[in-house]
C-alpha cells in the first residue's frame, strides 16, 4: 500500500470511517482528541473524538500500549493504522495496528469528565470550565442545534427577499427602556450597549423593506433567573408593506419551520444523540387573543400581561386542544407593550402585538409598529417620554416608512426549549449574568 | 379583468415588471416609495422605488396628477394601474392609468436628494442622515455587496465543516491589548467590550475544530482616519489540526473566492449599478516573505512592520508582476505580532503570521497560533504580561488544543476596497468613531 510513499496519508473523519467497510486492511489516518482509554488484559480500546464524532482504535502492540499510557484523555493526536470491520464499533469499522503521534504536550486531566456518557458535574462547575465542558459530545450536540437553526433562519429569510444587516451595538441613548442598560465610557462621553436592534431595523425597513440581523443584545438584568442572560444572541426580523401583524406572524411561522427543517437536515446526529424532541410547526399556528388567553390560563380579565404560569397553562392547552407545541397570543394591552407598538385602530386599548409561546415559554415577541411620525410624537408625549433621544429614529418616519412590523427570537431560549434545559445557561457557550463575566 | 374582484391584486416588484412584456393592459400593483416625479406638460412620470429597483409610472388623468402633486418624494404608496410596454422604461414595461394610495402621511422632503443619480451631499451630511442616505440606490448597492459577501463567507465555511459560533462581547479583561478598549460598568464591576473573538475562537477549536463567527468588534481608536472605526463587523475563522499557517491561507483563499462568487450570484445588479470592479481571486494568491516585502516596497531591512505606503507599493507590485489584486505577506517579525502568534520553529525571529493585502490595503490578518500551554506561559512572561487575566484561556491549552490558526476579515474594509471608497464610513451602515455615536 501507500505506507512507503512520501505523501502523508490524508485524514479520515470518524464519521467517514464507515466507508472503509469494504476496504479492510486499508491504511487510515485519524486526527482528534483521545476521548477515552479502556484498558483490558493485553489490549486497550482508545476512543478518538473529532468534529464528526467518535472512532474506536484497538491497541495491542506493547509499543503502542506504552504510548497510550503516556497520552492522557484530551490529548490531540494523529493515529495511523488499518481499517478493520467490527460490528461493535461505531459505524461498523475500527482502526487496528495503530501508531500514535501526540500533536501537543500530553493533556492535563480536565475538571469535567468528558468521557462519561453524561456530564456528572453540577452547573456551576460546568460554567466555570465552559471552554472544556463544551467538548462533551452532548454539549456539542446542543450547540449544533443552535448552529443549524441559525442556518435555517437565514435561508428562509434570504429566500423571501430579506437583506442581512448589522447595526451598531454602541448607542447614544438608553432608548428602548431606561432600565437594565449597560453604560459605556465612549471616549469620555456616556454611551450604552444596545438592548436590541429595534430602532435600526425599523429605520432600515425604509432602505431594504425586509431586513434581518443576528447579533448580540445586552440587558443588565438585575434578576438571577434560569431564563435571563445579560448578553444573548438575538435573531431580529423586520418587514415593510404589511397589512397588519398577521403578515408578520406568517413570516415568523415560516422562519420557525425553516429552523426546524435545517435542524433535521444538518444536525440529525445531534438530534439523535440528545434524543431531542424536535417540534412540528403547524401550517397555521393556533392564535388566541390576549383576552381569550387570560381565560384559558384561568387568570383575571384585568391582568395586564401573561405571567410565566399563564404561559405554561397556554402551552399545555395548545398541546391538548391543537396538538401544537406552539401557540400565538395576539392583542396584548397597548399600554403594556413598547411605545412603538401599533394599536388596533378600532379599539386602541389592544395592540397589534403578539408573543409566540413554545412549550409553555415565551420565545418570540413581535408586533406591527407605528409608522406615522405624528403617532410617535403623540405616543411618546402620552407616555411622558422625551422626544430628543429619539431624533434620528423619528426622522426616518418623517421621510416615509411604510406600515411594518417584526419580531425577535432569542437563540438561547429556542435551543433551551428544544433540549428542555432547566437553565438557559446550559445552552449558552459562555453565559453572562449578574455574577458571571468569565470565562 | 379582476378589478371587480374582492381579492386584492397581488403586489409586483419593480424588477418583475418586465415579465408583463407579453401582457399589455394587465392590471398590476406596485408598492414602494415615490422616488422621483417629473412633470411634463399634460403628464407626469413617477418613478417608484422598492427593494428590487425602480419602476416607471405614467400619469395622465387630472385626478391622478392632482394626487401625485400631494405626495412628496419618499412617500410610501400603493400604485394600481395597467402594464404597458415602453422600450424607454426600466425593463421595457411601465405602468399606465395609475391610481395612488398613500400608505402613510406625505413624506417631508429628505435632506439628501435621493432621486439624483449620485449623492451630491458631503460625507458629514450623509452620515448625519444615514437612516435616509442609505435609501439611495447607489448606497443600497454598496451594502448589497456586503450582504452577499457574508453569504459567501458562511457558505464556503459551512461546506468545509466549520461550525458557526457566537462568543460574548462583554469580557472580564482587556486581554488582547490594554490599549483602545472600551470599559463597561458591569453590575458595578469593571468589564470591557471584546476587541475580537480571538480567545474564544481558539478555545472553541478545542470543541468544534473549525469555527467561524460574524459579529461586532470594538476598538476605542483614538485616531480619526479614513480606515478605522470604533465598531466594525469582524468575520472570524479558526481551524485546528493544521500543519502550519499555509493551511490557514488555503482556507482564506477559498473564503475570499466564495465571497466574490456570492457577489456575482446574488448582487449582480448592484455590481452593475456601481460599476464595481470585482476582483478575480487567483487559485494561488502570490505569497512573499516579510523580508522580501520590505525589499519590494523599497523599505529598510530593519523595519518592524509594513507602513500603509509599503502596502500600497506591494499592491501595485502584485498587480504588475502577477496581475493579482491580492498579495499575501508572511513571516512578520514575531516580536511585533500578537503574543499568541506561532514563531517559525527554525528561526523564531520570524512568525508564522500573514497579512492579506487587497488593492494596496491590509484586509486580513492571520497566523498559526501557539498551541502548547508552556509556550503561552513563557511568551507572556517574556513580554512582561501577567498570567492571571488569561486563566480561562490558558486552561484550554492545558487540556489539549491541537496546532491551529485563523484569520479575521474586516467587513467594511472589504466592501470599502470593492467600491474604492475613499472613507470606510461610506460603506458602514451607522459608523461609530471618536466623534460619532449617532444615528
Amino acid at each position: 500500500m501507500s505506507s512507503a510513499s512520501s505523501e502523508p496519508l490524508p485524514r479520515t473523519l470518524a464519521a467517514d470511517l464507515a466507508s472503509y467497510a469494504d476496504k479492510p486492511g486499508a491504511p487510515v489516518r485519524l486526527s482528534g482528541w483521545i476521548h477515552r482509554r479502556r484498558r483490558l488484559s493485553g489490549l486497550s480500546f482508545v476512543v478518538i473524538r473529532d468534529r464528526s464524532g467518535l472512532a474506536q482504535v484497538v491497541v495491542r502492540s506493547p509499543e503502542a500500549l506504552a504510548q497510550v499510557e503516556q497520552l492522557g484523555e484530551e490529548t490531540p493526536v494523529d493515529v495511523v493504522g488499518r481499517a478493520s470491520t467490527n460490528a461493535q464499533a461505531p459505524g461498523g469499522v475500527e482502526v487496528v495496528e495503530p501508531s500514535f503521534l501526540a500533536l501537543t504536550d500530553p493533556a492535563v486531566t480536565p475538571p469535567i469528565e468528558l468521557w462519561r456518557p453524561t456530564i456528572s458535574a453540577g452547573l456551576p462547575a460546568m460554567l466555570d470550565h465552559a471552554q472544556v465542558t463544551w467538548r462533551h459530545p452532548l454539549q456539542q450536540a446542543k450547540w449544533q442545534l443552535a448552529a443549524a437553526s441559525l442556518h435555517g433562519f437565514r435561508r428562509t429569510l434570504d429566500a423571501a427577499g430579506f437583506t442581512e444587516v448589522h447595526s451598531p451595538k454602541l448607542v447614544e441613548s438608553a432608548t428602548e427602556s431606561g432600565a437594565n442598560v449597560f453604560g459605556v465610557d465612549y471616549f469620555g462621553r456616556p454611551a450604552y450597549l444596545a438592548q436590541s436592534p429595534q430602532f435600526y431595523k425599523q429605520m432600515l425597513v425604509g432602505v431594504f423593506e425586509r431586513v434581518y440581523e443576528v447579533g448580540p443584545a445586552f440587558r443588565a438584568e438585575p434578576h438571577d433567573t434560569v431564563r435571563h442572560l445579560a448578553e444573548y444572541v438575538s435573531l431580529d426580523v423586520e418587514l415593510g408593506f404589511i397589512d397588519d401583524h398577521r403578515d408578520v406572524i406568517g413570516v415568523l411561522r415560516d422562519v420557525v419551520a425553516g429552523m426546524v427543517a435545517a435542524i433535521h437536515e444538518r444536525a440529525a446526529a445531534a438530534v439523535e444523540l440528545l434524543g431531542a424532541d424536535i417540534p412540528e410547526v403547524p401550517a397555521d399556528i393556533p392564535v388566541v387573543h390576549f383576552r381569550e388567553a387570560l381565560e384559558i390560563a384561568g387568570a383575571s380579565a384585568d391582568e395586564p400581561d401573561l405571567a410565566p404560569a399563564h404561559e405554561r397553562a397556554l402551552g399545555a392547552w395548545a398541546k391538548q386542544t391543537h396538538d401544537s407545541d406552539f401557540i400565538l397570543v395576539e392583542g396584548y394591552p397597548t399600554a403594556h407593550r413598547a411605545f412603538y407598538s401599533h394599536p388596533e385602530p378600532d379599539d386602541p386599548h389592544w395592540s397589534r402585538s403578539f408573543d409566540l409561546i413554545f412549550r409553555g415559554i415565551e420565545l418570540v415577541s413581535g408586533a406591527q409598529r407605528l409608522h406615522r411620525h405624528d403617532d410617535y410624537v403623540q405616543t411618546l408625549k402620552a407616555r411622558g417620554l422625551p422626544i430628543e433621544p429619539y431624533t434620528g429614529y423619528l426622522d426616518a418616519f418623517k421621510h416615509g416608512i411604510p406600515p411594518h412590523g417584526g419580531f425577535a427570537i432569542g437563540l438561547e431560549r429556542w435551543t433551551g426549549r428544544l433540549v428542555e434545559a432547566e437553565n438557559i445557561r446550559e445552552v449558552t457557550l459562555f453565559p453572562r449574568d449578574l455574577h458571571r463575566i468569565a470565562p
